[in-house]
């Protein structure tokens, strides 16, 4: 298993820093037959500013359409997550039950139903027991502390082998300085029936909901969106950003060096667990960057990266570590956009192994690059000025196994 | 392995029908190390009409682009075909090897290098041995007969298991009977390095050059284009329409019931050596037509069949019998056109899984149902005239054993 290096933990213990303005608590609801942690819930004290992301996935869970909908106004004061059920493809009755689980907890916080936002995550098509959360509610209230937020990232996770967390602290002038936390769970869609990615950020900076709802849109373009590992996309990916404004103070500005620097450190923490998710692909055991340079714009740079990073045939290459450039080009050629193999130069893992339309002979260096665990494939497509990315990784058995005899 | 059944022959031994106005040629040029049958030649004594369809990958070899170039007369003498070197991103040196040994064969058959179409599978980025060919021609020529189309059909193979080839007979009225014969190559684009999709259909019919160029594009899009592996697209690919018009007679006429029974002939043996061609997916177990109806748009209706035929999670269910429908729902809702799962109905071997929005408790049967070497998943996704449909196989062990491991 990979993790990211950096200010990010992973593994099974993880001990997190408070976040001023939130608490947080889990508790073992009985929707997973295994017993584990599978209710956990964000509570911010005093209200948060929020904006979210979401699924395009033309099949949505129940949560999903409700979270969107109550996070168009900015402000929220709980986010409560289930595992071990999507609660998708579940029909009125699933909505129903989103609807009356947060309504319960909404009394019990003392609060308004629309300022709890919901997220599920596990199996497909089976009715979520409601009963077994409403139940589970208040233990879960009782248990909140500032100190529970690595309990809180144990109980959203599914197939995922361990939790993804990742935090940074950030200088806002006059002596202030932010904290800014990602929790996330998702074995890279591997499993729609168990698993969607599921990201929360939390900060007690003082942020506008019309700034950080921007800020949450570039930061996940850069990060949520550019990683995949098989292509499919889940009913229940939701990715929610939460800012306290506990630590007080001028809001962060619009513009500017101290708006770069937030959100620099917005942007880190998000990437940080978006690897992190590429990287816990069962049985991946490499984290590629597909870096598209020399493009004539970002649109084709994009194209041409996610179609490469979604080729099975480049995705078993890695996995055999072999400096396969010919699956690149071909990858590149039916991206959509106008490539021209005869002025490409690709390197792998730092070694050039086709410059300007040329194949070179260094199999032997290629490959030892091949087999590290986390390598940049770096396609220059000609002179253009725009450039892209997309985090991948490798296709191997295990996915296989996993996939084809899960259920059977 | 699995071939489909009707007029269609699989295996290692194959006999094929003469086509009037066709001889056929094979020989050891060398070009394959291990000693095989790697040069081909279809030659036309009296010229034919022809017709094109090429791959819509924007890297394309060299062959590709002279075959499209010379077919856009409209009419071939020969075609030249090599496997086991692909000449592609080959550069000036790739074409200049082309023209010039599609010349030397114009040369000995006293023909136009122009009426010469080549073609090309095999590794990408080696130079084609030119010479190797060049010397071969002469015995190639000598070879030529009415009755070796089986050695052509085993001349172009690469990783194939066995030749692709279908035949049929059509009434084109006044006691004249048409032969159709489609001879194909490719393991379903699996090894990007070692296959590609070639296709060849002769006729002894009289078919104008404009007729034969719309019923190929036709035929095409509803077998070859309708095919999927892997998602991912050759260099290489290429189908070639050729007829003879040694029948005689009025030529097929454009429209009615004679241009009809023409064009299922033609598009029946395509889909024969199209679906062996899926079939041939190495360590595929399961062939699989994944048919989409009542949708609003033709375009809509493909989209979804495709996005659910090139899923990896839906390929690794087929793979593993599992009646995952959960998978097929989120596949469908992320081909780019609005879905509503509420009103779906997925049928998987004829068992039907999901009925308007709702699970049926069929898993042992559906299971089963999975079983057969060859079945449909049907997706009806509301109450719209459209349908279209794709072929896929299924993703195993195997694929990933091959693809990672070659050359490693």
């Amino acid at each position: 298993m990979l993790w990211a290096s950096g200010g990010s933990t992973g593994g099974k213990a993880v001990t997190l820093p408070q976040v001023p303005g939130f608490q947080f608590s889990a508790v073992k609801s009985g929707i997973k037959e295994s017993g584990a942690l599978d209710l956990g819930l964000i509570y911010a004290q005093d209200g948060a500013v929020s904006a979210g992301v979401y699924t395009r996935n033309e099949v949505r869970a129940a949560p999903v359409v409700v979270c969107e909908e109550r996070s168009r106004t900015g402000l929220a004061s709980a986010v409560l997550v289930n595992s071990g059920n999507a609660n998708a493809c579940t029909g009125r009755a699933g909505h129903r039950v989103t609807v009356s689980t947060t309504a319960a907890l909404a009394g019990l916080l003392g609060s308004a139903s629309h300022a709890v936002l919901p997220a599920s995550t596990g199996v497909i098509g089976v009715p979520l027991p409601g009963d077994k959360i409403v139940a589970s509610l208040p233990s879960l209230v009782q248990g909140l502390s500032s100190d529970r937020a690595s309990d809180f990232a144990q109980a959203i996770l599914t197939t995922d082998q361990g939790p993804k967390v990742s935090h940074t602290r950030v200088r806002l002038g006059s002596g202030r300085t932010a904290t800014v936390m990602a929790i996330a769970k998702g074995a890279g869609m591997i499993h729609p029936n168990m698993a969607t990615t599921l990201g929360f950020v939390m900060t007690d900076a003082v942020v506008s909901r019309a700034h950080l709802h921007r800020l949450l849109n570039r930061s996940a373009d850069r990060t949520f969106n550019r990683i995949s590992v098989d292509g499919d996309t889940s009913t229940n990916d939701t990715l929610l950003a939460l800012a306290s404004g506990a630590l007080g103070g001028p809001p962060v500005p619009v513009r500017g060096a101290l708006s770069d620097r937030f959100e620099r450190a917005l942007t880190g923490v998000l990437e940080d667990v978006a690897k992190m998710i590429v990287a816990d692909g069962e049985g991946a055991q490499h984290l590629v960057k597909i870096e598209v340079v020399g493009a004539e714009s970002k649109k084709a740079a994009t194209a041409v990266a996610r179609t490469i990073a979604t080729s099975q045939l480049v995705k078993t290459a890695i996995h055999g570590c072999d400096p396969n450039w010919g699956r690149i080009l071909g990858a590149a050629g039916r991206a959509g956009v106008a490539v021209d193999s005869s002025i490409m130069t690709v390197h792998l893992g730092g070694v050039c192994v086709y410059r300007r339309g040329r194949p070179l002979s260094v199999e032997t260096e290629a490959s030892a690059a091949m087999k590290q665990a986390e390598y940049t494939v770096r396609v220059r497509l000609g002179s253009g000025e725009a450039a892209s990315h997309y985090w991948t990784c490798d296709l191997g058995h295990e996915y296989v196994r996993i996939n084809a005899e899960y259920r059977t």
